[in-house]
């Protein structure tokens, strides 16, 4: 029972933050997305093709979350948006205390968007509220048609899911419609995309990108109004 | 201070089930493994192919870890091996209790190879000792060659590595002599095998098996002198 009550305990605190984080975003009208996957979904190389995408309609920030190493900010740096790392130091997800305390590293006065990419992880970063508007799940389909089956709790979280990397397709041995199929089982309102963002062969950007910049202008709209 | 007390209380009853498990392990003379890696890192399949090559020199068994569903059982009953599953109902890893629970659906006595493969996580099962004799880390290639600095963790605590899907190398950016002398930068001491599991293009199974297969009877040769 102790440790039950201790879990509640820290989750308690977890969405107190949370709770903090949220009404400062919407403050500055700051629409945050917490993106969510495997190592290797390719999330970092997503954003770095979104955010060339993005950046000609609104203006974007990350915080970009990882065990260790500076590799992925410096990435995203290389895109001209401000970025600050968050490095957990072995912990498997980001929590909205740690959000919080990079968020005054941010002039938030200049920004529409926050994505926030979380350690790579399929289960434990979905059981954490950062604080964000809208969870956004990526997946490698080199990782396999019975992934949604079988880390259900991500898919139900999320309110889109991008299946990257689909240029494997001939590759590997996954019936996309099939696995499209087995998500909207799990989440019937999932959003989901396909894309690929390989040198040269750069696919289905464009659409996440406008759905995106849709839906940030109208949060924006709704809160002036 | 609560919290990083509870955490190592939870640690030390996690580390005293361990210690059971190791006890009657070694008193069987059952060799453990522990494979980690992340969602989609081909392990059932890898484990599909090794076990019928393992079963013509011991006889293995397998405790399969998931968060849902009994599908990677299903596919390990079909190779004639003893299996259970374990599932986590969104945890994110297994831990020693959970083993010492499916133990006594064994016969112990005919076994010589305990494979348990853990949830899909390439951090936090890294934390937990089952009771194991030796971690064993499973990576596709199709991660990106960045995984290992970014999850030293887990390559930190296995003796061994996979690197797995070889097949997709054509097509990822990946280079795999970099992914390999940063993985023995992090671990100098850990073992490294490449391996293609995909119909019709296995390779390096053989490999695998032959050192496990080794290992296995080396430690039962030690136990009975």
């Amino acid at each position: 029972m102790t440790k039950i009550e201790v879990m509640q305990d820290m989750m308690e605190i977890n969405n107190a933050y949370a709770a903090d984080n949220r009404k400062l975003f919407q403050k500055k009208g700051v629409f945050v997305i917490n993106i969510m996957g495997s190592p290797g979904a390719g999330k970092t190389t997503l954003l770095e093709k979104l955010l060339s995408t993005l950046q000609q309609h609104i203006k974007a920030a990350v915080i970009e979350g990882d065990l260790a190493t500076a590799r992925d900010a410096a990435r995203i740096v290389a895109c001209n948006v401000p970025v600050i790392q968050i490095n957990t130091n072995g912990g498997c997800h980001l929590d909205a205390k740690m959000i919080s305390k990079v968020l005054p590293g941010f002039y938030m006065d200049d920004i529409d968007l926050m994505i926030i990419e979380n350690v790579g992880n399929l289960v434990c970063p979905a059981a954490y509220d950062l604080g964000e508007d809208m969870k956004l799940l990526v997946m490698s389909i080199a990782e396999g048609g019975d992934k949604p089956a079988k880390y259900p709790t991500a898919f139900l979280s999320s309110e889109a899911v991008v299946l990257n990397k689909v240029d494997l397709m001939p590759f590997v041995n996954v019936d996309i419609e099939e696995m499209k199929n087995e998500i909207l089982e799990i989440n019937p309102k999932i959003k989901i995309f396909e894309t690929c963002c390989r040198q040269g062969e750069v696919t289905g950007i464009d659409d996440l990108s406008d759905w995106l910049v849709e839906i940030v202008k109208q949060k924006k709209q709704a809160s002036r109004n």
